[in-house]
C-alpha cells in the first residue's frame, strides 16, 4: 500500500506539499501575494469537516455543542485570526460548502447566519463560494485581507532578546467547551464564570482590533506573530521554529484563567487551543509601548537556546507541543 | 424534520444562500473585488469531493477514470478556467484538502503535481492552503486572479442583436469519458479520437489563451459571457438567464465531435459538460473582429423572447437545463 496519512500526521504531510508551493510562502497563518509596492493580499484558507472541527450534530448528533450559527461564527473568526496574525485588514471570505443530502436547511441557513453576523461585526462580507453534495458537512473558507508590506506579520522574525506577548485570557474556550459536554463539572464556578467561558468557545472574537496599536509603532518595528488557535504553547513553539530561537515562558505572567485550580488552568492555557489571541515577540521598547497602549502583556523572553522552556519558579519545564491539537496522527 | 437540502436542489439553495452576501456579487464564475480604480481582484472557489467530482478510487474503487494527477489537473483547470471566464489572469489558487487518514500519500502527491503542471503551464502557483482529516477526500480551491476593471466579463450584459460565439469542440470530455469507463464503445472508433477525447477529459486546458484576442476589441466593447463546464446549453441558458434576454442556436454552426451519431454529437455537446470552452455575446462587429482572430465561433444569436432554442433546418427545438449538470436534486 505505500505510506498512508495516518503513518505521516499532518506535521508530516505539510513539508511534503510545501514542494509544490513557492520557496518561502509556506509556514505563516496566510500567504502573501504582492500586488503592487504599497500592497499585499493576504490569502488564508480553512478546511472545517463535520466531527472532526465542527460539532453540529449530523456526524455526532450526541455532541452537540455548538450550533450551527456558533459553528459558522466560530469558522469566520478562525479565518478573520489568521488575517489578524499577519497584520492584515480583511477584504473578505468565500466559502466552499459540501453538504449530505440529508442536511436540514436550517442547519446550513444557521451556519451562514453566523458567518455573516461575525463577518457584518468587523464590516467584511462573503464574496459567494461554491456548494456542492458531499458525504460530510465540509466548510473550506478563503479568508482574503490586505496590508502595506511594512505592515505584514511573519512568524520567522524573533530575535533573541525579543519580549513575547500575547493579548486576552487564555483557556477560557476550552473552559467553556468543558462546560457545555460535562455541565456537571461547570456547576462549581459562578454562573457569570460559566457564561464567559461558554461565550469564548461558541463566539470567539478575532484580535482585529489589536492592528491599530501594532501600526501605531515606528515604522521599521520588527514584528514576529501568528494566533493561538491551536494553544498558546502550539503558538511559541511555531515562532520560534520559524524563527530558528528559543523561548522562556514566565508561569506567574500567563494569562491564565484564575477561577481554575492553578495546574488545569495551566494545562488549558498552554493546550486548549481555539482562544484567537495573538502573540508576538518584538523589541523591549516596542513591548513596553503596547502594553501601556493595548491589552498586549508580556510573558516571556526570547532566548538563544533551541526549545520553550517555562519558568515556574520552582524551575524550568520544558514546552512540548504533544499536547498541542493536531488534526492527523 | 424541516425542509432538506434534496428537496432543494443546488438551484434552490443558492438564492437562499446570496441572501448572505451583499448584492450583485454573486451569480457569475468568481466575485469581483475592486481594488483600486485600475484593479478588480476575482475570487472563485470550487468544491471537489471524491465520488461526485472526483473518481479517484478512494470512494468508488471500481470506477477509476480519472488518475490522482488528472484529478489535480482538472481541478486546476476548472478554476483557472472561472479566471478565464472573469476576464482575468491568475494571482493563484490555494487549496483546502480534507483527507482520509487511510488516503496513500501517493495519492495526495499525485494529486497536488497534477494541480502544478496545470498552474506552471498557465505560469502560476498554489499559495499554500490547509489540509485537515475528513471522511471523503475533497479538494477545495480558490482561485484569485486580476483584470483591470474594463476588462472584467460578467454574465449579464447580453442585448437583442448580440451574436453567440464558443471557442473549441464541445462533447469532447463526455467521450472521453465513456471511452475510459466503456472501452469497448470506444473500439468503434480510430485511435487517435479516442486518445483526443480521452486527454480532453483528463487533461482539459483553460481558456486562457483567449484572453488577448477579447482585450484586443476596442476599449468598451460589452462582452458577456462565461465557461462551459456544465455544458453549453447550461452556458447559454445561464447567460440568457442573468441578462433578460433568450437565445437560438443554430445547430449548423454547433462545434461537435463530427465522428459520432449526429444525435450523440448533439447530445454531448450540449449536456456533456467538463469541456472549459469560452462561451461569450458580443455584438456582430466584435464578433466579426474575433472569428478573424481567435479560435471563437458564431454558434447563435440573442433574440427578446426568454427561452433559448435550438434551429434544426427543420424547427426549432427548446433547449432545457434539464440534462444539464447540476449537484443535488
Amino acid at each position: 500500500m505505500g505510506i498512508l496519512i495516518k503513518d505521516l500526521g499532518e506535521r508530516g504531510l505539510l513539508p511534503i506539499l510545501q514542494k509544490f508551493c513557492p520557496p518561502g510562502i509556506v509556514g505563516d497563518d496566510g500567504a502573501v501575494i504582492l500586488l503592487d509596492p504599497d500592497r499585499q493580499l493576504v490569502v488564508s484558507t480553512d478546511v472545517l469537516v463535520d466531527g472532526v472541527h465542527l460539532s453540529v450534530g449530523l456526524a455526532r448528533p450526541n455532541l452537540i455543542t455548538t450550533s450551527g450559527a456558533d459553528a459558522g461564527w466560530r469558522a469566520a473568526t478562525a479565518n478573520l485570526s489568521d488575517l489578524a496574525a499577519m497584520g492584515a485588514d480583511p477584504l473578505g471570505i468565500t466559502v466552499g460548502l459540501g453538504i449530505p443530502e440529508t442536511c436540514p436547511l436550517d442547519l446550513i441557513t444557521d451556519l451562514y447566519q453566523g458567518l455573516y453576523d461575525c463577518l457584518q461585526l468587523h464590516r467584511t462580507v462573503i464574496w459567494g463560494g461554491d456548494i456542492c453534495r458531499s458525504p460530510v458537512l465540509t466548510l473550506s473558507i478563503t479568508a482574503l485581507g490586505q496590508a502595506s508590506p511594512h505592515q505584514v506579520i511573519y512568524r520567522h522574525r524573533a530575535q533573541v532578546g525579543d519580549l513575547i506577548l500575547t493579548s486576552g485570557i487564555h483557556g477560557a474556550s476550552r473552559a467553556g467547551l468543558e462546560c457545555l459536554s460535562h455541565p456537571e463539572w461547570g456547576q462549581a464556578f459562578p454562573n457569570h464564570c460559566r457564561q464567559t467561558w461558554i461565550r469564548a468557545h461558541q463566539r470567539p472574537r478575532p484580535r482585529l482590533d489589536l492592528l491599530p496599536a501594532l501600526r501605531s509603532l515606528p515604522q521599521g518595528t520588527r514584528i514576529s506573530g501568528m494566533d493561538s488557535s491551536d494553544g498558546l504553547a502550539d503558538a511559541v513553539i511555531q515562532l520560534c521554529q520559524a524563527s530558528g530561537v528559543g523561548g522562556q515562558l514566565h508561569r506567574e505572567n500567563l494569562p491564565l484563567i484564575p477561577e481554575l485550580e492553578p495546574s488545569l488552568a495551566l494545562e488549558w492555557g498552554l493546550y486548549g487551543g481555539e482562544d484567537f489571541e495573538l502573540v508576538i515577540c518584538v523589541d523591549p521598547v516596542a513591548a513596553d509601548t503596547l502594553i501601556q497602549t493595548s491589552p498586549f502583556r508580556i510573558i516571556g523572553t526570547i532566548i538563544p537556546q533551541p526549545g520553550v522552556t517555562l519558568e515556574t519558579g520552582e524551575g524550568n519545564l520544558t514546552i512540548s507541543d504533544h499536547q498541542s491539537f493536531q488534526h492527523f496522527g
